[in-house]
């Protein structure tokens, strides 16, 4: 079976919305000089490639690669941000959707003085929210519910210009 | 043309030793929690997928994108720290080897509160250098070379744990 695909992203995240918000957002960021923060891109390992001419390296076996960290990162009023971006399509999610590795390396950004949180999308309600990783461990829950978000963590209004402005969420929390 | 390669960092970086001290390096940091800095994946395009069964995604047809910021960031001390390493095995480094929005990227880190800096490694003398985005932009050259280094940056002395600890210096320059 052979597909085509446009980029990468649709493997790394499978909740396009979010995904999709989340650029437009950091675009706008970015484009009003409000914070740097990027997507990482997707680990891939490359197994065989061939150079068609000169200019151009084509990759003909590769792999994803495990993610060693989270998805996004970046400077915001001189603080490092560290986060990961989940959607879901059920009424809670699975907190193994968020890797083991990523849930410590977000604890130790914390540990370092950095801003560390996880955004979740629950993608049938249509509401995002902003949960920061410190209050995300002490639920010590195997799914986290709109519930558990609405007690521990932030909505994230939907809105035009940014979509998704997360960053006034943190601002009021930090600054 | 078909090469057999292990992994996509050969392509990210031609200068493989700077690479592999500055791994070395990264990793003594998070194993003595220092700091937590990593290389950022390189960006990659992907056109065509197969699925040789249920659990394996192969990738069968894509390309090297381009880099849209910077090789490595992370968060030391608080700080937001973000950037490029550079190898070359003449006497000066052309500064095209950088690319203009990975300057004016190092630059709007600093202007956000970050630490931003170039390493550039030379590798017949076999020295390592850390120069912050501002002088190297004031230098206003088209290639830099040793002396520039020395005039405009550190010497990251060449250790055997971690190889190369360019966040001594960065601790003498800001904390």
């Amino acid at each position: 079976m052979v597909s085509q695909i446009k980029n990468n992203s649709m493997f790394a995240n499978r909740g396009m919305q979010l995904e999709k918000d989340l650029e437009q957002t950091n675009q706008y960021y970015i484009d009003n000089d409000i914070a740097i923060i990027y997507k990482k891109p997707t680990p891939i390992t490359i197994k065989k490639v061939e150079y068609p001419n000169q200019k151009y390296t084509k990759i003909i076996d590769g792999y994803f690669s495990k993610k060693s960290t989270t998805d996004y990162n970046g400077i915001y009023n001189g603080k490092y941000i560290d986060f990961e971006a989940k959607e879901t399509k059920n009424s809670s999610l699975m907190l193994s959707a968020i890797h083991q590795h990523q849930i410590n390396h977000l604890k130790k950004v914390k540990d370092h003085g950095g801003i560390a949180f996880v955004i979740i999308t629950f993608s049938q309600k249509n509401e995002t929210y902003l949960i920061e990783i410190e209050p995300l461990i002490k639920l010590d829950k195997k799914s986290l519910t709109v519930d558990d978000m609405k007690n521990k963590g932030y909505l994230i209004p939907l809105t035009f210009q940014p979509r998704l402005d997360y960053l006034k969420i943190i601002k009021k929390i930090y600054f």
